[in-house]
């Protein structure tokens, strides 16, 4: 059983098909081509095709005439894609082959010279590393706008008291600035990774050739400079054949949307009928269709949602690569939907959190009310035993424990036991107590490095804005 | 700060938005929208609503005029959808405003008789389900073309001798047609792992409404049976929020594909030129631009790439799943590309290793050297020494040891040793032993059920053919 | 440069060892042996060994009397394993031949007879689906228990109502039995994955061998009977070189504990105090070390979390089946691991849920109050519009849109609207609207099948109890 | 129905059990306690006591008698552990309560001074950070042994001669060298990430207390440099609920085992018999138990294969991390197990690796004939024709099609075709061509800067050699 579905021998790809009589299957021809995706790194292969033909000529591989013509060619080309004109054509099934064709029936042989002393497998790897490059500048800026907002957002509420969880469950008052500034400080570190990422990758593939290097007299570092590498890479089987860089580029962007999806998780309870904490703006929530009064916090639940997208892209590219012998193997052409995928993901989210944020109302009476719940100054009055009297930790906390049942057994709050109740479990309680028994008090003593105090609160949002210029 | 990048209240979305008075900023209308990948939903949804508006008139909940005003209608859109001549609007959000809307426009006040006890949360569920199982059907198709292939192919092979390998190490002779049975066994199980979940998924979930059921007096009988489903789903809220369809369906898919890469590995390996075994048909193979020899294996090492982004795929919806309150979150909206993804690589990769299987020449000569070599057939000197001589089976295996050690030493095979070489091991060793160190002799000896011995896997194939029907 | 940190040759793994003349290396030998994971299978193994040792002996490959030695021996080995007593060594490094060198020390040569006609490829294949199959009955009766809890609990709640929430938005009033018994349904599919599962691993390995088959008259009928499998497996290539029913088993212990994770996110959620629908015991609650007011969900929360373990032993699995060729390899070893840790991971997280729910107590009225809130009627007036008024359902939506921003406006419920507020909207609405704008008139008319009306519920209950038996 | 099987009240722990009236479940008890696993952070744990202690007294807030009651108590509680004497108690859940607890035994009131002004969550996320700091040097010193013997190796074969693979087919010759410093530039990178996440990790959250700072005047930088870590937690919400640090980590090592598994994988294809390139030692290889005469590539495999727990375990902990609100929840608990799993897993995976590349041996002879077949010096031909000729590279390129086609017909290699067989294709071509058709020649060709020229090789190596110190 001979497979039929094939294409006609005149098919054939003409750039490498010389030796093959038959066309490739249908089957074939729809998994192989990649231009339907790859067709995205166009601009990142128009800047290293030029960049390499630049030293090709300097080098004097080619002319200076020819060098010309494709230059002045790729620009025409680079016009075409951008007004939507450029034909792209399955049959030369990748970005690479679809622009050296078209040169060609732009410029004719001249094109032909271009691909000396370079393969797809060094152009592909340098345009990839092109493309996350760009994609994490991109991603930075979104990171550090987002940033101004947590930081704006924050300053407005450095002193809006609402309760600090700890699993779900009331524990002590900070404030609201001080649980944004949270999400500023793990932005930062998301920047971090995005930016040792970028340093890690910034070394250029280009005159790795097919895997082994070239005799041809090329200049790596020129090349290099031109694209705004930092060097070329050491090792020409390396260059070509990993792909650690998108691995890094997809951890890193998995990590940060994780960040996103607990900010996103609070959105969304903190916006509840119960909690009623906070308020998105009508610009980020959307309707029912049976259900006319709801307010639904979409943005807030896609951001969490689309953590599920980026953790799996980082999966797919990983099961790819695993158990890959060097060098190029077909495999590695499903680096870039994955990277592509999370990339727009991510930008999506950040925008949407950055909105969301920056729209929010906060119901600052709902969130006091509910910091004064659940005795949510007991820490308080643990370590004023341990201050006041004297009492080791372990045991204040005890004495706090059986203060707590007290209030509890009355159905009141700390500070509505007179001293007299307290002095049934501790005799030695004084009237100081009282003063730190309040919410406000409670946020306010914090003072620690990195507390919630407002002033602390303060500091960090005045260090922020100086870190984001 | 407010933000300012919104759409004028004009475009407010008219299904839902009649009490919002802003528009949803860009990015939420880029995030928010589905109908990029949800048009993928169209027929299932217009039969959906076929079905919902016909019981909705045999109950005497709409009019038999509203009704067939529908179905017309409906049939019309489904034209317009198939011609691609629909409009679809981005502002309608996803396929069911899009198609409603376009009822509306085509027929009027009728249409809004269409959503009358139901919710776009039980419409949804309803549509994917109907997606899932059309894609179920469909693969199964195809893994019963790639069994067929697999079959022929190993009845063309039943006595072609190949190396059995463990740890890529040659272990004992097995045949070609052996070796391609035991994908045919994988492949049976990926077919009962979908029909399986078929089985599972087949229950309606209109009727459900938003998520609490109806007040009207709907039959929900009626809708699953019109629908082929096997009944209606017992619980409105899981039914509207559940979707252990989709990921069981995704982790079939995982499996079965995984192996696929299995074969694939084998095809890249067995085509290697130190290896030589099979030779893949110019159909499924490709050149490259800087070495004409070349005879790239890509097809083969694209199905084992897709490997990744199929349990990507599961990953991903599995993190969108976890830790979702009931009933719909908008979350959920993230189920349908990892299944769109999913269920189009599986395909292309079936598709291809069908063809690879059945183009795929084999070099015999190459394989029976290989199949020779590695003493391959010590363990019937073992068994032999057990049957032949009463020996324990751990002793055998020691002795056979020390034989293979001698003819290590000698520089060859086990069967070039003479009677009295492997009696210096063990002196009751007679004539006999050689019957059983060919690899020929070997093969034809494992004729235990499930074994290699031509005569069992012409049995299988015989088996098979009846399966396959 | 040698690795110089080998052992000593007389250390040297006695049952394979005979032609090495080194010891394997420390660090080989650590990431060689398994004996410190795989001695869970114990049991497994020593039951495949008898039956096999049973089947030997009937086909007359073995005496009767080494039978009866081997079968006495490993009961011995049986019973000094489950007292404690058992000397694991790791230079036997698996399971397998520490059980046949310990069965050698008691029993003598009749033990170098077992390991006829099998290898360790087909026993460890068969003691692990074993395993797994154990597993599923343990985990089935768990589910079960689980299940009846809920039934037990939706049976107390039938018509305590709650709000159902979509976008943890107030949409419409459920009852929380009906909540629960979304649970059942969940639970029963889950059960059904594992049924499915189970019965497709039920085919046994053993007679494999090596990879071929063998040339001894043995009875895989027999084996596979002893051992309470439904046929011997019908490849033998397949039977000991795929791993696909663990992965099953753990795509569906993923899928159930994603299950689980859902139930646990409400519980922290109810059970937080601007919720407090629900108060989970104090045997499944934890305190804080310095916040003594604290009652924690600790136990829902690590059922949440435990999704993370599963996910990942899902995609450990099948990263390590990615791209194996046929038949064995030591990769392949890594299987257990992830089972074993999963199997204890949704038993341990069952066991929770099941006593959390048994435990917990509800505040009826906290539910009530919420469930009224939010305007959750909204539909029911939309509806009330259609039937009688006849308005299209997109009209009757757009009007109840109007009246409930009228009610907004006032700061009260739909409930407290006059007539003559809701005439204004829409003249005809008349008197017999405020029937349905009740929560408790909303739930006893969502009479559907499936739906929340506590007379559906107990139907829903009632037929539980029938398939739990 | 009430959950029965519960502990008596007297079992309660007493660190925060003091209002509770019912021990946990046993069920509860085992998911909760993680004494079985966070022992491994006790020598951080007391090494983070003993800072805070120090500080406390330095503080003023303890005296300093208590302090150095606490430190020799702390000494005598590590030395019990290190000598395996320590009682670890279930019933005290963690390793920061059986050391306090332990210490309260030993020492008596001054114990209970020592959790002033901190709590367990700052007090678990420092121990955390300590100890992925810990296992990131000694990774770092594993890498930089294999980086050694890597280049070790490399410098005994910068000339040797191998097929350079793409696509597993030959492709153009290469040196081993070559190959193998590719890996080395992996392991470069692999360092820089682990390196990045060390300096990223380095804050630390003692203070931060259980979520908001603490009211005590502490003095966090003191605790900080006592600890070696660079600065303080700028947020005290992030300091004690971010894990963002351990996935880092685990995204670190998951790409690393990657780069690990395709040397592995090559390991096992060249060290197969069709391969024959390299020879593995016999301490990295196993036999088997049926067919004596293996050399199984275990270790290799077992190293392939360890890739996918290391890419589970950021999977999982991912999981675990998504969608959680702020600040500790108890999920986090699930952050160890993946941690500890993937850094023993990398380990082992490093020390084998390290060794099998020490003792590997290698087949020069069969590299050079692979190397010379499959027309691997085409590209050579290809290049001479645009150098010597002028050609435009694209029509050398089909030129040389033309040419390896002719030798295809004629069965033989390029270099043994005639000038005149040439020249019938292209006329040009002069007796300089057979210059460039060796490989010897082809690999000295290739002197681009990291191309596999052996002088390049050889700076390669010096530089690597510079590198490492």
């Amino acid at each position: 059983m001979k497979n039929k579905n094939t294409k006609p021998a005149s098919s054939v790809n003409a750039l490498w098909g010389g030796r093959f009589t038959q066309g490739p299957a249908e089957a074939m021809a729809r998994i192989n081509a990649s231009i339907d995706f790859d067709r995205r790194l166009w601009a990142q292969d128009i800047a290293g095709s030029k960049a390499h033909a630049a030293m090709l000529a300097a080098a004097g591989i080619i002319s200076a005439k020819d060098c010309q013509e494709i230059a002045d060619g790729l620009d025409r080309v680079a016009e075409e894609i951008a007004s939507g004109d450029f034909p792209f054509r399955a049959e030369f099934e990748d970005i690479h082959m679809n622009v050296e064709a078209r040169l060609a029936e732009l410029i004719g042989e001249a094109a032909g010279r271009l691909h000396t002393a370079r393969s797809r497998n060094d152009q592909v790897a340098t345009d990839f590393r092109l493309f996350v490059r760009d994609a994490i500048d991109e991603l930075d800026a979104g990171l550090v706008t987002f940033q101004r907002v947590l930081v704006d957002k924050a300053d407005e509420h450095a002193e809006t008291v609402m309760p600090g969880f700890t699993h779900l469950q009331t524990a002590q008052p900070v404030t609201f600035g001080h649980h944004l500034m949270a999400y500023y400080e793990m932005a930062k570190r998301d920047r971090g990774r995005l930016d040792d990422c970028r340093r890690r990758l910034n070394e250029c593939p280009l005159g790795a050739a097919a895997l082994a290097g070239t005799s041809f007299p090329i200049d790596r570092e020129a090349t290099a400079d031109a694209l705004g590498f930092d060097a070329p890479a050491a090792n020409s089987l390396d260059a070509v054949s990993d792909r650690d860089f998108a691995l890094e580029f997809l951890a890193a962007l998995a990590i940060a949307q994780t960040h996103l999806s607990r900010l996103a998780e609070e959105l969304v309870v903190f916006s509840s009928a119960p909690f009623g904490f906070v308020r998105l703006s009508d610009a980020f929530t959307t309707g029912s269709s049976i259900m006319p009064q709801k307010r639904n916090p979409d943005g807030a639940e896609l951001v969490r949602a689309k953590t599920g997208g980026i953790a799996g892209a980082f999966q797919a590219l990983l099961v790819v690569m695993k158990g890959l012998p060097l060098a190029y193997s077909k495999d590695m052409q499903e680096d870039k939907v994955p990277v592509f995928r999370a990339t727009d993901a991510f930008a999506a989210s950040l925008a949407v959190m950055t909105g969301m944020i920056a729209d929010l109302t906060v119901d600052a009476e709902a969130m006091a009310a509910a910091a004064g719940g659940g005795h949510a100054t007991a820490t308080d009055l643990a370590d004023w035993l341990v201050r006041a009297l004297g009492l080791p930790f372990r045991t204040a906390h005890e004495v706090t424990g059986r203060i707590v049942a007290l209030a509890d057994g009355k159905g009141c709050a700390l500070a509505d036991l007179t001293q007299e109740d307290m002095q049934a479990v501790e005799p030695r309680i004084a009237e100081g107590v009282f003063d730190v028994l309040s919410v406000a008090s409670s946020v306010a003593s914090r003072t620690s490095f990195g507390g919630t105090a407002p002033e602390r609160v303060r500091e960090a949002i005045a260090l922020a804005r100086e870190e984001l210029g």
